[in-house]
């Protein structure tokens, strides 16, 4: 590495700061919700800021911020870092901004000490990754992607009737660039917040995330008859017995293939204390780093259901929820964040990512890799959100030399 | 027996359909609550009858009507027949009204047989049974066999803040008697419909009721902690899966003790699909024909739930919620009814009522013994509850025997 580039915990934080009191709220969360008026301050602060540390902004039809800083090889591609402005309505400091501020960051750092890249450096900031105003989350990398038609994202409408591409207009941030464009990159790095307890129970300083899990989500429904509570037991189609011989056979099975299972929701009907309940539902979330495994796991459930069903005279219907596929993220780009981490003694596990991140959609067409933070008890999406200038240096450092060892120094 | 003794079937029936238009609902049920006017209606209609009869009004303070036809030796105590007027919001034609009406039918046959009977015969028309204008039900024989203060009962409110004392004599049927007067009974008979779908599936005219199950009712609470649906499944504290293992330990600990055991009721925190729960709470409803056993079982369930809790990281806590203990109907009783039906050649089981009556509170006091018949589909506590004149008539001609047999036909 260059010596004298020196990315700085200190100014990184005090960005965070400055970043938090647009749409800062006084629990010390923020709600700064996408293409509001404050979304709009942020990204003009973030434009300014980048600017000055000699980034130009492209900005594409569904208002993804593209800010460059020019490399010396006119032939190579972007070596990106990102994530997103916009929070939830009562969110956190931390959760996107984050991202965005490390590669601010990484610019400033390289413009203060004049180092020309051989690859262009690019800081992204992604529209609507919350999904909490517009429906659903990641719109914006998922429009670049081509994961949702253009034309769908802009016709989007919040709860109010507003329209996404109408609002973006409204608050000046509705460019001419092509989303399709930031598929041509070389590589993308995201840091995010954990969202989970894990990195601070081990203490460590970060994660370098492998892969996204493959996820199928179900609803099942076990109908049943139902009964007096007085009534004898013999001959009760009880669906809640049911239910609780599936949701069993479904842990047994989750742990024989190493998948994860959660079931998270339940309703009874009729919902009496003292009646055989006839209906009983619950989501199901299965998870694996292996989605040929989580496929076969579903074969298994399937005929648990069935075999639950007919030994007790009632039926359970497994339905398809959702489908994700298992997303690896760019085994280099691996190799390169833990390369960095060693050189830096920072402590670090290897992870999946269990949740959806602009990364993961990014990582289906551009080599990609995501760091983790840890963050406080695991708490996210909520104004309680918090992390440590230690937690979000290390994650800076990391990202800060594997961009620039991928984004190659020009020899002087 | 008197062979001019001729309780009529269709009597009853016309009876049943002429008090049913007293608060009759568009839908075919009734909506007759207690201490309405319509209740006032339905109680002056059953004093003109019964008086038309033969018999004499007294009129205790909580309401409850004691219309008694007198016998000839003046040291025996009344034999009573009877149940209530009173119906749910959306109640049917039959539940409670049966079981006064075949009482009235009694009255009406002996007088028309100008039969004279050793004992007196009382027809019981006990206030608020239902429980659903003023909680809890069974009031007025609660009240009267000692299970609820007087002034308690008096001082109940409905949910418009209508208070159950003022209601009463506003529709004019508030008595001087003391309520506890109806503990001095040589024997109580109550003709009700099953509310069950038991004696309908087994082709049979009437159940005889042997005895009231005992009841022990809990709340349990599964406490663990939650975490994302992405987390690795070692180290979960799942409260879901603590629930389902524990609601499997109720059944195989209920079928093994030959116990019924209902869960009827669960709720989730925090209810979100990709997040492990940290508390499931569930009601449980267990019930025994022997309240020693059922305590037994208790215990059962509370080793469960510390092996469950200990081997999951969770808490199970099993808490009590509700105790009744098991109450015998009179086997002298159960004897007479049991003859009666075998003289008739009219076909019954004998099985234990599993729901609260106001013969279960008169069982603490007074001899006492019930008759089901069968009701459509077990259905009850709605507009479509439905039975056949003939089952109204086996109910009836059972407990005319045995009543005429309890109180004694006078030399002429």
């Amino acid at each position: 590495m260059t010596s004298n580039f020196k990315p700085s915990g200190t100014r990184l934080w005090d960005s965070l700061m400055e970043f938090s009191r647009i749409g800062g709220t006084a629990k010390g969360g923020n709600n700064r919700q996408t293409l509001t008026d404050l979304d709009g301050e942020a990204r003009a602060l973030l434009q300014r800021q980048a600017e000055a540390a000699g980034a130009t902004l492209v900005l594409d039809r569904v208002g993804n911020m593209a800010l460059t800083r020019p490399g010396r090889d006119p032939s190579r591609k972007p070596v990106a870092i990102g994530s997103h402005l916009d929070t939830q309505p009562t969110g956190g400091k931390f959760d996107g901004v984050l991202g965005v501020l490390v590669g601010l960051e990484i610019l400033r750092a390289l413009d203060e000490a004049g180092i020309e890249t051989e690859a262009p450096v690019m800081l992204i900031n992604w529209t609507n990754e919350e999904g909490a105003r517009f429906s659903p989350p990641m719109m914006g990398s998922g429009a670049a992607m081509g994961i949702f038609p253009e034309a769908e994202v802009l016709a989007k409408t919040d709860s109010a009737g507003a329209v996404f591409g109408q609002e973006l207009s409204r608050i000046g941030w509705a460019g001419a660039a092509d989303p399709a464009a930031l598929q041509d990159l070389e590589a993308y790095f995201e840091v995010h917040i954990e969202q989970g307890p894990q990195l601070e129970k081990l203490g460590l300083d970060i994660g370098i995330v492998t892969h996204a899990l493959a996820q199928h989500w179900f609803e099942v429904t076990v109908t049943g008859e139902n009964a007096h509570g007085g009534s004898v037991m013999a001959g009760r189609r009880d669906a809640m017995m049911g239910a609780a011989e599936m949701i069993l056979a479904i842990e047994k099975a989750a742990l024989a293939a190493g998948a994860r299972a959660t079931v998270g929701r339940l309703t009874v009907h009729p919902d009496s204390r003292n009646v055989v309940p006839d209906r009983v539902w619950f989501s199901l979330d299965t998870r694996h780093d292996d989605e040929h495994k989580l496929a076969a796991l579903a074969e298994v459930l399937r005929a648990e259901a069935a075999a639950i069903g007919a030994r007790r005279g009632v039926t359970v219907a497994v339905e398809d929820f959702w489908l994700s596929p298992a997303t690896p993220f760019a085994t280099t780009l691996v190799d390169r964040l833990r390369d960095s981490a060693t050189a830096r003694k920072i402590a670090y596990q290897e992870m999946p990512t269990a949740i959806g991140h602009d990364a993961v959609y990014c990582a289906r067409r551009v080599p990609t890799v995501m760091v983790f933070t840890p963050c406080h008890g695991g708490i996210s999406h909520n104004e309680a959100e918090s992390i440590t200038p230690e937690w979000a240096e290390a994650g800076l450092l990391v990202v800060a030399d594997a961009a620039l060892a991928t984004a190659g120094v020009a020899k002087g």
